[in-house]
């Protein structure tokens, strides 16, 4: 099909250059063509605009690649649109956010039960387990239309997987450990700072990822080398040449550091060897301390990620996550 | 085709989980099937192999979706084995990373010149602009088979490119800007810490991305909030009263803080409003200030990222490699 510039995709391509206060070149203006007879779909965060093309029995979408600019189309217009071809009714749903357990060890608990469902009732019952690494998902849909699972048989096989996954839940909710504990912090009123060691600031971005953060995450020293512990958090020389920046007497001396600078009422301290070199046979790739220091109570975590077979970058994001999903247990605690 | 768990499969499954030290349970084993008659393709990030069915005039390859585990087997094993089908040989190939310039802008400025030879050599020419974000890449590359473009025609173009760039050159090769100052650092055994506000850490999150990195960051302070820029950093009250903590002072104080705590040669301090909150009219969501400070000499620089229409995390991605760029620039200054 020819191209072609139509009024509405000139000025949608028009308007998205206006708001950044820049001209419409002829470069730019070539973004509003689109194939004759297509209808556009419009870019809420770029300048390029999508299109659907209508086929018998089908209809095609093109969209921008850039998955900042292709995710918010399609959630705001291909899903709606699509919603409306195939209406999917759900009649029920659940879902379980856990961080603890693998995939497969999760799932043999729960794959009997599952199982008997999925073959009884093939079209209704969808079970899915998916990793939001580092945390497993379990998610549970009883369409409508059809045979369907009885409300004993969803109460047994709910009550089943709360009781499984009990010691590992992080929320039912569709939010990552660290949104759950800034919406603790916030709705309590409640102050952290943190000490970063092997993760190098990850903690500290990842809970400011979220706008108004500075009322819940005070700030934080990144303590990369040594030096940086002495000058910034007061650790003891002797501690670090005794036991080792990677060490419980590390992570509580700098936990107890930053809370005394910042005055808040949770601190978080993390050092570790994230690999992929400076493991030990004492200290391998993976080890990582993390100490949490609350207003009632102090906990000390120590642990060898993965084994030691993960990534330097999985060493790094399991560790914030086992830090910060020990931080929302102590809140819950002291919470009562 | 029926599944089958061939020996290769179920030695590649094993050996998996013993390197994790996991038994291999029955749910385990099942990753090892795989069609009748199908090649495996190695997994060496993770525990199921994927593997490859031939038909007639085609070959398809299955492989995990998790980006971690699909993108290593595709370089180690897809693309070799696909080059080996469809040899491509090059006989020229180039590449720019600049920072700075818009898509748009930078393609203007070069696009007579390449669509002239994309003309005239369609087979053999191959000109590219791709967002890195925040970096947009030129490729350039020149294939044997066929008619092609000569030595004249290419050393015109790459002076006309290298010309257009020069003040947004950021490397030839396919690195990012932190790990571009990061080796500039190492390779010159330079140290840096950072004060970071409205990065939150991100910053040094990036910087100890890369293994060894305590050698050239040593540190730094997240000061999210005005308390932690005074306790941590010894930032004046008073400056922070009279200019906000988005300020040309704030940053300067910030950085002099920093470097004087950890004693290093280069220390960045970022203040700015990523949004989508906190702007005023005097200071919109996307303003930043940056400050460098050097054995020789310091900068400071104010910009509005985006003309303020970036999102929370593009404003903060941005506001980092501005930082990063004008400390690559001082480095390069100072070592003359």
């Amino acid at each position: 099909r020819p191209l072609e510039a139509t009024p509405a995709a000139i000025r949608h391509v028009k308007d998205r250059y206006a708001a950044r206060k820049l001209p419409l070149t002829p470069a730019r203006r070539r973004l509003a063509r689109i194939p004759r007879g297509a209808t556009l779909i419009e870019n809420p965060s770029g300048t390029a605009p999508g299109f659907w093309i209508e086929r018998p029995r089908s209809r095609i979408c093109f969209l921008p690649g850039v998955p900042s600019e292709c995710r918010p189309m399609f959630l705001a217009s291909v899903l709606p649109e699509t919603e409306k071809i195939f209406p999917l009714r759900r009649v029920h749903t659940a879902f379980w956010r856990t961080f603890g357990w693998g995939e497969s060890r999760l799932y043999q608990e729960i794959a009997p039960l599952v199982a008997r469902l999925e073959k009884k009732y093939p079209h209704t019952f969808r079970f899915g387990v998916h990793i939001s690494f580092p945390c497993i998902d379990l998610s549970l849909e009883v369409l409508e239309r059809g045979k369907r699972p009885s409300q004993k048989e969803i109460a047994a096989l709910t009550a089943h997987i709360d009781k499984t996954t009990e010691q590992i839940l992080v929320t039912r909710e569709r939010k990552s450990i660290p949104e759950v504990v800034f919406d603790l912090l916030r709705n309590n009123r409640l102050t952290l700072s943190a000490a970063e060691s092997c993760t190098g600031g990850l903690l500290g971005k990842t809970l400011t990822d979220f706008p108004g953060s500075s009322h819940a995450f005070v700030g934080g020293v990144v303590s990369y080398a040594n030096s940086a512990k002495q000058q910034l958090l007061g650790v003891q020389k002797q501690t670090l040449e005794n036991h080792g920046a990677v060490s419980q007497s590390a992570v509580e001396e700098m936990a107890q550091g930053i809370r005394q600078r910042l005055g808040t009422d949770y601190a978080i301290a993390l050092s570790g060897i994230s690999g992929p070199g400076g493991g030990t046979p004492d200290k391998p790739v993976g080890t990582i301390y993390v100490a949490i220091l609350g207003p009632r109570r102090s906990k000390t975590l120590h642990q060898v990620i993965l084994n030691g077979q993960g990534s330097r970058d999985q060493n790094r994001v399991i560790a914030m996550n086992l830090a910060l999903d020990a931080l929302r247990l102590m809140i819950l605690d002291d919470l009562g």
